[in-house]
């Protein structure tokens, strides 16, 4: 590709060098080669730009390097432009029709022939598998699932009984959609009696899943997960919650009932969240955080249970030197002591 | 069904509205429907009482509602009465005997006749399905492994080498049963020598497990969860462990090996337990808690490390103003100099 | 097996008993029964000594026992001389040829004759299969993926596009190795675009992962496990993640990505690991710990945020306090402020 046919898929604008370069490929400071494209975002990696072999760079605004050998794009946001640019370089894969003769699909189902299913896939009744869906090896569907165009499903994946996948939805390898939810009552002999799990999973469109995470379905009614959400792997949602837009939920996070997760909300890694609660548009909890109570929007909070992310830092910064404190505390007792006394 | 019904098998007696009005489903009270029977447990939902659609509820003894157009149904536990009726509009699935074509099951294997196993299953030598089992597609059974009467493996489920699964068991997702433990020794060369891990899972009966959790088999001897009790999705179990009959341990928590878990102990998410220790029966620890002593019997524990409940809470209370309390010794310490000097 | 054979298997010397005892297995001091070895490796099972029905027992240098009726084999590392025992009595299982039939295989892929291919297994294009591989049923390998020599693959584990396992690895249940790393940047419309995630995953030689973890793919370049590396179960590893030779990585840890994770290190259960940083060789994290900053080589780090575990203990002793502590500094100011106006 031409630098010039880049900068126009990105939006850039060409500062320096020749729109006639060619270039082969996108890659990060460390890795991009001669002949590639790469970026600066955050200024922590300038140092970085010393030792590049790319030939050309996204830049921000107001951002100069000083090598003169790299033509420079210029845009509103660099890490957009390249992500646009890699984006261009590896287009994502196509679903190639057809259905796997090791594919298994019950006579109830109806799979699309602009569908991909791919060897040992299992299809369950009335289900519904629609045009440009990629269904990659040993997949499960249970019964009345929807699988909405352009979906992707990974091998290992399990979608249980009724759930709804939109369209252009993500789902990577061994992840379970619809699992039941953990719900149990308490019963006469202080057993366990289980309560029917027998509401369903929704994804609407443009959602990813991670590997190797568990979304269970609500007991009555649905667990959503609304429009353009991301979920990383080994991610827990629990029985009935609601992520909505845009959340972004990372890795080995855990939300147990009921929870609503506002728009655009960022949950960091091994942060959880406790039952019946709201997480306001626009929150951020940082990783290892958990909250049992609502958060505003717009809140950043840390800490379990979690606090407003300023304070925290304080607070642990303090607790680093606890001991201390109380070993002052315990001479400021003995010293008021010798004074009241007229020591 | 009619109320009058429903209130046998509940064991609730009407205490309004007429025994024959027709109830077709159980719900929340905010998904309930006319024609509908709901449940007030928390009192926390009773603002919820005044928009139900519900056209009948089961309340607790002493419980009142200001509406007069919804049968009541008086119960010693409401909730427990709601989850019967539940499970009486929802009956679990019942195993439709046979085996699908495409099931690879070693000639060395034992299933009964009225076992229902479906799509893609593997079984492996000398392993032994009981009636009533219901395996879902793409489940694998490794040799020697026995499934009691009436237990549920759900699609993508592992279950490894001699492991015994109970009666009425139910094991959601792509969830291992008999891993390996995590054992090594570090050898001369500072590597890690791999301890073999011959040992086995055991299953009682009436026990759950989520989806994408993992129980490893013991070194030698056995990794064993006790009648009744139930796991959630993501859980670790290490090697060696005994978890004890209706325990109840929450989604991403995680065992390390040869620890003991009480009866009715409850784990809440994300908890840690370190290895070869003892939580006591009925003891619970709250989310995100951790201890590596172990637990009395009884006792409520949180935090990391662990200790009292009440404590932790005035703790994590004052830790939020930890900066300031700072602040105020080194201002203690000031003026507790300036009253030594005279000032 | 002889106790003379087993002292020469295992480096040992036998100090008492007879060198023509006949040893059967070997187990821990509560499990093993007449006829079996066991070892002493930490002082706190010393007790077990006198129940032990053993007849035969590893122990370290300079260690003694009451029992003179149970065969002594003197040894540098008791924990070791067991577990190379173990080994001997449980030797690992040995790939058996073969293609099972169920098995779909891509035309363009290579698999060795030597090879043992498991049921349903499915095989995607260009990939190469070593001899002495094991792979067991219902796993499923993309295009371009290598396996090496010896390496053993459990039923669920999925392997992505070009991943490369090396020699003697074994991948326990339901893993992924290569799904895409999460990497999002944001647009204008504040909504995530995927980053495409087109690196792989490479394992060197000896690596072990445990069931139900994910290893992401890097954006562009690799991920890369080193030799030995051992990782437990419900592991994440984020993208561009280097974890090096013989590191420890426990259960339930999560790493975020491009960090590098150094030689021996080990990481207890449930840490978490920030992205882009760097944990020095020899260093541990204690379970539940983590840390967003560099750690140097050899430290011992506790605590979210981690920092130096003695100071942590500290801390986290006088924490269990802090609601006394608090309540003495507004004595200590009351005490003061009398003093200073002189009551």
């Amino acid at each position: 590709m031409k630098l010039s046919e880049l900068a126009e898929l990105t939006s850039a604008t060409i500062e320096s060098g020749s729109p006639d370069t060619e270039i082969s490929a996108a890659a990060g400071l460390d890795l991009a080669g001669n002949g590639e494209i790469t970026f600066l975002a955050n200024p922590k990696y300038t140092p970085q730009i010393r030792d590049t072999k790319a030939s050309a760079i996204f830049l921000n605004e107001g951002v100069e390097i000083d090598r003169t050998d790299i033509a420079v794009l210029r845009t509103k946001d660099a890490y957009v432009a390249y992500t646009r640019a890699l984006r261009a370089f590896h287009p994502f894969s196509i679903a190639v029709p057809g259905i796997h003769p090791s594919a298994v699909i019950d006579p109830t189902a109806d799979v699309s022939p602009e569908a991909e299913i791919g060897a040992n896939v299992v299809i369950g009744p009335r289900s519904h598998v629609s045009a440009g869906v990629k269904i990659h090896p040993n997949v499960t569907l249970y019964e009345g699932v929807t699988i909405g165009e352009g979906s992707i499903l990974h091998s290992g994946v399990s979608v249980r009984e009724n759930c709804e996948i939109g369209r252009n939805c993500i789902i990577h390898n061994s992840s379970t959609i619809g699992s039941d939810g953990f719900g149990y009552a308490k019963d006469e002999e202080k057993r366990w009696l289980k309560i029917p799990q027998v509401g369903r999973v929704v994804l609407e469109d443009d959602v990813e899943i991670g590997a190797n995470t568990a979304i269970d379905c609500a007991s009555v009614g649905e667990t959503r997960i609304k429009r353009g959400a991301k979920i990383d792997n080994l991610v827990q949602i629990g029985h009935s919650c609601t992520v909505d837009e845009d959340a972004l939920i990372c890795s080995q996070t855990g939300l147990a009932g009921s929870s609503v997760i506002g728009k655009r909300v960022i949950l960091a890694g091994q942060v959880g969240i406790a039952g019946h609660l709201s997480v306001g548009d626009d929150a951020v909890l940082t990783a290892k955080s958990a909250t049992s109570h609502d958060v505003e929007p717009g809140k950043v909070i840390s800490g379990i249970p979690g606090f407003d992310n300023k304070d925290w830092l304080r607070s642990t910064a303090a607790f680093r030197r606890l001991a201390d404190l109380q070993k002052k505390i315990r001479e400021l007792e003995k010293a008021v002591e010798n004074l009241s006394e007229g020591i």
